[in-house]
């Protein structure tokens, strides 16, 4: 079986993820996580994405909210808003356990990637999640009411800002996770995550010495846009404010260069011969942990086939 | 009516002070409240005096444990504790929003004065809970074990070290909160409410200026001990430990020369002929709302004849 790195973001990439981590034994696959939209709230360091794969892979996700930890409750913030706070970013009162922790780890002196080991062991979880990196890199969004912080834009503002286009401060001075950059040097190949190419996959891509480093293996993507939608978040609203079709094919065309193989939903089946690469078109709507574990199976054959053509 | 500064500590201080809050409005009665064992932890400001006080006030103090806040849910703690981190100090959810309030508005620049004032106020508390100091003056205590951060005895190691004395980190650099000394200026008397007299009013009192500022006025205190034993805490055991009797003579011993009267429980009447100033023998076990009330009644109307008498 060949090592695979997993490029994920948030909620929608940790469901293929899941589905992988079932798949494939801890040293087959490796999760190369987006940190672009971490931020610092309350004195806290907050990582979004790791801690959404957190949540995932020990399998204490929430399924009604769809974002967050099990069993969660949110006494803290809504005290915080009695109090005159903030509270427009809803931590939980679990998940604030979780940053605080993450706090502490790093405050001691371990990196972002060592507090991360630490807590994904403690709950439990033997594959590694690898943090895109340890030097901070913030993912500033533009639009038409000016330049917001990711989590101002995402969370604050509900993405109703218009983009007109992304930055990735602190780009130029971040190194790539030596992690990732040990695990590609003998890797079968990537799986890129449904996840949102502009603000989760591409803060990743753009790291320095990473293009170089996939453009020697077979890369696959999944759509995250479904019929025209994107299955979560804003990535569907971005590509129309961004002039590009919400579609499969336009993130097909995002990633041309560096993928070898695309996954679309068979809703789309009909853009598969638009697209400038390989196809498998499948169901990759997960809704139970069954559809997970199905299209990580697909995406780890698929990534086969692409390597033989490669 | 004439203008009282209570000094009072935690939880059992703070039933006086809620009577007290129900009989006199908030012109005329001011809580000096006890700092030293304010501690940082995971990096908040945390003030248990302050807040059990607040709590009792905002009426809003958990009756079922007997300390910390009504409704209160624990799951950031236990989440802490899976993670590996610290979990010995208690933090309840509702709880850590109000440290995490306290320390933001702290590191914004205002005083712990400040900070409580607006988080009071934000609780619909309209009496005021003057800090005893903005200066950090920290409660150490000597024990058998070695010398102990309050809180290390107090709840970590859960009062179980002999303790042989205490000491006042910080206090001969503390001012006196300048609130507590301009209502000491113009002042009717002071209500020693019934809190651990060693390591919950010694503190306050021990401050530069306070004694002085008492010396002129009448002053009452109401005995934290009944029957031999302490309503709530450590006073007993520690009174016992430095070899005093654990009595109510033994707490108006302690405080002599300062108090012009003494308030004890009828359980301990027979103890009134040993006691070296007036006395008031009540009801001073507060169960109910009613009986904070009615013991704040009698001790304004004992510390008026104690005015006259002086």
């Amino acid at each position: 079986m060949p090592r695979i790195l997993a490029i994920t973001g948030g909620v929608g990439g940790a469901k293929l993820a899941l589905g992988l981590s079932k798949v494939l034994p801890s040293d087959e696959v490796m999760f190369a996580v987006n940190t672009g939209d971490d931020f610092t709230h309350f004195d806290l360091h907050i990582s979004p994405d790791i801690d959404s794969l957190t949540y995932a892979l020990a399998q204490e996700n929430n399924l009604e909210l769809g974002w967050g930890r099990q069993g969660e409750t949110w006494q803290f913030i809504e005290t915080m808003e009695q109090l005159g706070g903030e509270s427009w970013f809803r931590l939980g009162d679990k998940d604030m356990a979780l940053h605080t922790r993450r706090t502490q780890l790093m405050q001691a002196g371990a990196s972002l990637t060592e507090a991360t080991a630490r807590i994904t062991a403690a709950l439990g979880i033997s594959h590694r999640i690898a943090p895109m990196s340890d030097d901070p890199v913030r993912t500033i969004v533009h639009t038409d009411q000016g330049a917001l912080a990711f989590q101002h834009y995402f969370v604050r503002d509900r993405c109703e800002p218009k983009v007109t286009g992304f930055e990735f401060a602190g780009l130029e001075d971040a190194s790539l996770n030596p992690l990732i950059g040990d695990f590609l040097a003998d890797c079968g190949g990537v799986i890129i995550c449904p996840s949102n190419p502009f603000v989760s996959v591409d803060p990743l891509l753009a790291l320095p010495g990473m293009r170089a480093a996939l453009e020697r293996l077979p890369v696959i993507a999944v759509s995250p846009i479904v019929g025209g939608l994107a299955i979560k978040g804003p990535a569907a609203k971005m590509m129309a404010e961004l002039d590009m079709p919400a579609s499969a094919t336009a993130v097909a065309r995002h990633y041309q260069g560096l993928i070898s193989g695309f996954v679309l939903d068979s809703t789309d089946a009909a853009q598969a011969s638009e697209i400038p690469t390989t196809t498998r078109v499948t169901n990759t709507i997960m809704d139970t942990l069954e559809d997970r574990v199905t299209l990580a199976q697909e995406c780890v054959s698929f990534l086969g086939a692409c390597e033989r053509s490669n």
